[in-house]
């Protein structure tokens, strides 16, 4: 009973499909946060969802580790072979399955990345809205409850997966929830593996709730002389119940970071960035009276166009971010970390930031879904540096805090992983324990991702 | 370690609170279901979330049942005392503990009730929109993840409940969620609580999302020659993204109840009643939008209103249903069932519905929340004719058949309970062991709400 007795047994039954080839275990044991390269012992490629389930009775029957792997992109380390075992690479299991147009929902196979989703809907006139940045796979989207940019609007994917296929860590498929949008029947399920980071299972098919495409859609920019009138232009909107289809603020420094990559000239002071969809009036409508809203809450600079190409440009821009933090500093990387609270703190907890990033010397940008109360901050860091690594695990650290006191979470969106398990404990008080209950009653050997999320797992 | 003595217990430590006054007993066994009467051996009426504790401690110290009440209106037997135990009537707890206007959200204890809730909210320019119908508890529609009439704009209560506090079956007091509007900080309890029917925990205080008053709001009926164009206007009104805050179907014969019991006139043939809310041009260019698809789908007698006195009409005469219902066979009952599909099934899912009504020679009202796919079946039964009732069940029971054929659920709305237990193993399949072992895991010794919900409890 061993990791390598189950990768033998694996090699017999699925030959090419299993790797030991050290650039394609290196490229698994990536990430795009912080932690050292952790490879798994071997990567397999399963190709549907009894392949999923016989691995996984392999595995469970050498007591293997398995990690699900979508297109790598988390920001916390979630794929990391932390105790070894296999990356159960999805990317083969990439097809659209059924579409149902009528229903304005679709069953895809984990390994679709929602670009590919998009892709294949055109001809439809429906969308997938929830749109993280990154081209990530819709599972590995699923495992880590992402959103993005429209999560204002159209929700998470807390919201938006309507049932799953999952294997569980003894081999068994089930499905959980059906193509109905709404039931009573029964504790959700498909909300417990939504965010469940593959601890509990691997996802192996997800329905999704589908949007028809806006008839209009416009954008604008406008920008503050500070960030608490940008912030209460955010509630301001909200309040008065314009639909905003995104809302995304910007800080000085990542204006001046969008300015130095992407060659744009704005003002290096805090922005907002929004999107409207409705009807060609509705649209209108919505964005003269934010217009109104910016103008008394001091905003200026306010520019709106329902023309394609500006708005390409400005989305093409914002999901660049990572290129303009990078630009500021082109040595150094980008450390990113999100946190959300309630919107009534967010002007607080983003003033924070500015002042922990100026007493501890860091560079930091700042841009948010503020809709949500959630930002992110670009932490810009020489990892040669060990005062500056020093000073950014302490900007990450009191941030974290300032999230939990003031009523918010440590995570909005890019999931627990291994940045962020040291403070579920007190996120989640007496609750962690009923997380570490149902961890044991789903997996009592630990084998699904073991060492992430949970402290004890 | 017997029922008897934790009542005795609960009466040394809290006097008056505990009651065992027969018509109190019976009121709390009371169902508006087709259940016989089964009370609780004892009411028990907390004050506090600690004393929610004390009493679940004593409870399980003695393994005595505990059935969290809340109005009693529940329609599939949620909190009749099958196994005896205590009820536990949160209507004590009745506060609404705070209310963020900037954050739009409020905390309120188990016991308020949503037209209370609404009520306190009046001043703030916000309202909680899930709507029933029935002026249910918070707690209850918490507990059965509950829905109604404005689910297809603004959610069901899993998408407006952000965090609770819960007792546990130990008596450990949890919170799970915060009042950011998101996290990816581990596994979803909020929404494992939400819909649990009192067999997980009880619940102590629910934060709850809010929304702002709309700047207008109007209001539409229409009539249509057969149930596929109804509900074709549905799909086509969702499909092109008009943003519905109500739309719900009615046949001829609950049209006709409507016509005796409210002296309207409406013709006695499939109807669609909406509403719309948005900025006052929004809702007019909504409303011309929607006439268009029902005069494209064959409908006539398109009339719209954005006066106030008119839709508070309309919806009154909806949310009494039950006595449009009561008006057709004044004699008779009304058993109340409800099923929910994907909406592209949803017309074959009513015409059968009537189809077996006509065979099995019932009178069947029905009406639903056709946005979401949610329809209730009204059956008029004598309780003394062992026929009809028979014929009843028989219908009841080939209507979630079919909702489980056309990937539906047997229960979009109304819950478990008792009434749609013996469903759960086909609509779940394997996934429904997956409900037992958590059961098992948080509420070992099965006192929270035995009897429902799971065949196993």
């Amino acid at each position: 009973m061993s990791i390598e007795a189950a990768i033998k047994a694996l090699q017999s039954l699925y030959g090419d499909q299993v790797t030991t080839n050290t650039a394609i275990l290196d490229a698994h044991g990536q990430n795009e946060a912080y932690f050292p390269v952790t490879p798994p012992d071997a990567v397999v490629f399963p190709n549907t969802t009894l392949e999923v389930s016989e691995i996984v009775k392999v595995c469970a029957a050498n007591d293997c580790p398995i990690i699900a792997y979508g297109t790598g992109t988390s920001l916390e380390g979630h794929q990391l072979a932390v105790r070894g075992g296999i990356s159960l690479d999805m990317s083969k299991m990439n097809a659209v399955l059924d579409t149902h147009t009528e229903d304005m929902d679709v069953v895809v196979q984990p390994g679709v990345t929602r670009e590919q989703l998009n892709e294949d809907l055109r001809a439809t006139g429906l969308f997938f809205p929830v749109d993280p940045g990154a081209n990530a796979s819709l599972g590995g989207m699923t495992a880590t409850r992402a959103s993005g940019t429209t999560a204002v609007r159209y929700g998470t994917m807390r919201e938006n997966v309507l049932a799953l296929e999952v294997v569980m860590a003894d081999g068994r498929i089930i499905r959980t929830g059906t193509r109905a949008r709404k039931s009573s029947a029964g504790y959700d399920l498909t909300k417990l593996f939504v965010g469940s980071e593959g601890t509990l299972g691997i996802i192996t098919e997800i329905t999704l709730r589908l949007q028809g495409q806006p008839e209009a859609v416009s954008a604008a920019t406008c920008s503050f002389p500070d960030i608490e009138s940008a912030v209460n232009t955010v509630i301001a909107t909200i309040q008065m119940g314009i639909p905003m289809a995104r809302i995304e603020f910007v800080d000085g420094m990542m204006a001046r970071g969008f300015n130095l990559f992407q060659n744009v000239n704005l003002a290096e002071v805090p922005q907002l960035f929004v999107e409207f969809h409705g009807t060609p009036n509705g649209v209108k409508e919505q964005a003269e009276t934010f217009g109104e809203i910016v103008s008394d809450m001091g905003g200026s600079d306010f520019a709106w166009s329902a023309n394609a190409e500006d708005r390409a440009a400005l989305w093409k821009m914002r999901h660049n971010a990572y290129y303009g933090q990078k630009a500021l500093s082109p040595k150094k990387r980008v450390q990113n970390t999100d946190v959300c609270v309630p919107i009534s703190r967010l002007a607080e907890a983003v003033m924070f930031a500015h002042a922990e990033r100026d007493r501890l010397g860091l560079m930091v940008t700042i841009l948010g879904h503020t809709g949500d109360g959630n930002f992110h901050c670009g932490i810009i860091v020489d990892l040669d540096d060990a005062e500056e690594m020093g000073n950014a695990r302490e900007f990450t650290h009191n941030l974290n805090k300032l999230a939990l006191k003031l009523d918010g979470t440590v995570t909005g969106e890019h999931g627990v992983g291994m940045g962020k398990m040291k403070y579920m404990a007190e996120e989640h008080g007496g609750a962690l324990q009923i997380m570490v209950d149902i961890k044991k009653a789903l997996d009592p050997q630990n084998i699904m991702n073991p060492g992430k999320m949970l402290p004890s797992n």
